[in-house]
């Protein structure tokens, strides 16, 4: 149990790492055209999960996002016993990510973030981001599970540049990026609705999915 | 079957939101530099493709397309009395995806494009994108069916840019994006010439690998 | 054997309508921005290799190169009777596939190209990229052949950016383009170094890999 | 063994090519903007790891980096006698795959590098990427050995972004590097801290990940 904790632990860690880290260097190098900066943003992102997924995968089922590990006990994967553990995990190193990313940068660990994320049109895309990947997640993970990294990472990929909120679709993820007042930072005040609308989705996948496709557990 | 319904439609809405979805962020944030926002778009549909290929394979073949479908009950794959439900999941997906991607960006539901793509040019590029995605669903889906979503998100990929009329390449697709004025459009009177070349190109696809390759059914 | 001629002819079809028809795109679009001009150029070339060495390798082995297929020969793969119908479909399958990207973008179908390729920085840079094709060819094809599309596909992908010459490292590549006065042209009077340059380092590769793995055929 | 020290040298002539000779087009091709040339930097670097790792892992386990090599041996996987023939190939290897890029950008063979990159958050970045890299290497190349390469190849695309240093994260390519007055260039007096840091990261991965996993040998 100690190393599935420390295995979802690093993982955010180097996924947060990412996200922000890649959205300072992209913001600083793509002299405002903003396309070009969320591009580089969007395939480290993308590429890191394909890395990750595979190298944590085996330990700790690399779920890295509060709303998997949630939905997986809904639905008799995980147990519930461990689902307070790989949540501590998940958002201590989501944050120990973020000044990661800012000690590389030589930036203050922490800083609440000024960038604006409000309105129905950002909700609704969490939303629709969140519904999205976790009809990736059961869809894949039950009938391909060795491909899962691969479709995780290329739907968030594409997710980045489908929904107007660049797709955070993971709470532990929403709540490190409002302490980075970079490319990637959300303002705290826009944290809640975030979350509950990645909640909204993450539930309502997962239950189309258990009539779509009736199963027992995930195991990314 | 319903389950295959559903997986349908729901694979034709989330392919619909992230061609529109990503085409209107792109075109926003690329300051005009076009070739910048076509390959926005163009990583982000092609990425989805795997994603929703790996998804709904599993489950409903994740056509997606009408022409498979066709194509696919013509070589008998697929058996013609689900034929209809098929066509009418995925251009009701279609829409549905069109509807959400504007939602996403706080657009009204459906506007009718006033993009012209017309011309002998356009029509043979559509005859040409058509015929080169049956032949890569048939080669690989008989020989190596676990590579197709991979298979055919490249070939997107890559066929948004070698074709002028950015590969559309699927009816269901050409309907729903006349509902969308934006970088993805098509206007509505450019529909019909782009669905005949896509019926006649993927026609010839199909009866071209029939001799190729001899073959039962397809099952991507 | 008529299937695998048609596949070769197809698959260099594909493969030059997508070389070409890419190139005039990204350059009509990217605003006289040469790099991404060329990214977008590499990227379609790169996911369209995955998708065609997917689609025909399991009906003639998918070479589209005269060098790989006369070194395969070379080596005891394929056999010598076989060489001479590889070698005209892959060359009429080229020019076949200019034609076709020509017309997609209303263009005459054949220019002769004024794009000058020449020195000996571009003659070396089309001997090192073609050692590292085959390197990569043999090195696949032999331990791990259900690789070899993406391992292909992702070589040209860079071989198209750390060469000097854009890596054309196929004779009937070089000959087609040598038609298209376009973005991936290149000027007649420099396509006989290029090949020449080819086919030494299709020689040298497959020589050194003969005695890196001794090995008997190639199906990629 | 002979053939295993050719493909180490190989395998790292052909990743230094990569790196600089992309980085000398991307340069030169990029009208000063940065964010667009590490990009094509980027793509050509992760691309070549994938079909590299694919084409020697058989014969070498296209370790390409001396702390990959040095850290398998401590964990028991290569035997100690075969280290110094593999450290030796990797660096030749390396500088020779500068001279070659150099070669084919009509550049001489060696020209020390005058970029900067010193400073704590640099170094910092270092260790990180290394201890990313090695991280990744250990949990696929233990659970999933046929995904490393991709693993490897998406890991770096994303740490070329999330790092300030652009993720050199190998001392072989460190020293090369600093042979190239080009885009992908480190100072000499830079290199030592470079190394160092590296060592510590691949150190720190190493150690975690045999608590993490239980494990014998490495073969990626």
């Amino acid at each position: 149990m100690a190393r599935r904790i420390v295995s979802e632990f690093l993982g955010s860690a180097l996924l947060l790492a990412t996200v922000v880290g890649s959205g300072i260097m992209a913001d600083r190098l793509s002299g405002g055209i903003v396309a070009l900066a969320l591009l580089a943003n969007t395939i480290a992102t993308g590429a890191v999960l394909v890395a990750l997924l595979l190298t944590f995968g085996p330990i700790s089922g690399a779920h890295l996002n509060p709303v998997v590990t949630v939905c997986d006990a809904l639905v008799g994967g995980i147990g519930w016993r461990e689902v307070p553990g790989y949540l501590v995990a998940q958002v201590s190193g989501a944050f120990a990510g973020v000044a990661t990313a800012h000690a590389m940068f030589g930036l203050p660990a922490y800083v609440a973030s000024t960038h604006i994320r409000s309105g129905p049109a950002q909700i609704f895309s969490e939303f629709v981001a969140t519904f999205g990947l976790l009809a990736v997640v059961w869809g894949c993970s039950r009938a391909r599970p060795s491909a899962t990294p691969f479709a995780v990472g290329a739907y968030i990929t594409a997710a980045y540049w489908f929904t107007a909120s660049t797709s955070f679709a993971n709470p532990a993820v929403t709540l490190a990026r409002a302490a980075s007042n970079t490319f990637a930072g959300i303002r705290p005040e826009d944290v809640g609705w975030f979350i509950a609308a990645q909640c909204a989705g993450a539930l309502a996948a997962t239950g189309l999915f258990q009539w779509l496709q009736p199963a027992k557990s995930k195991n990314s």
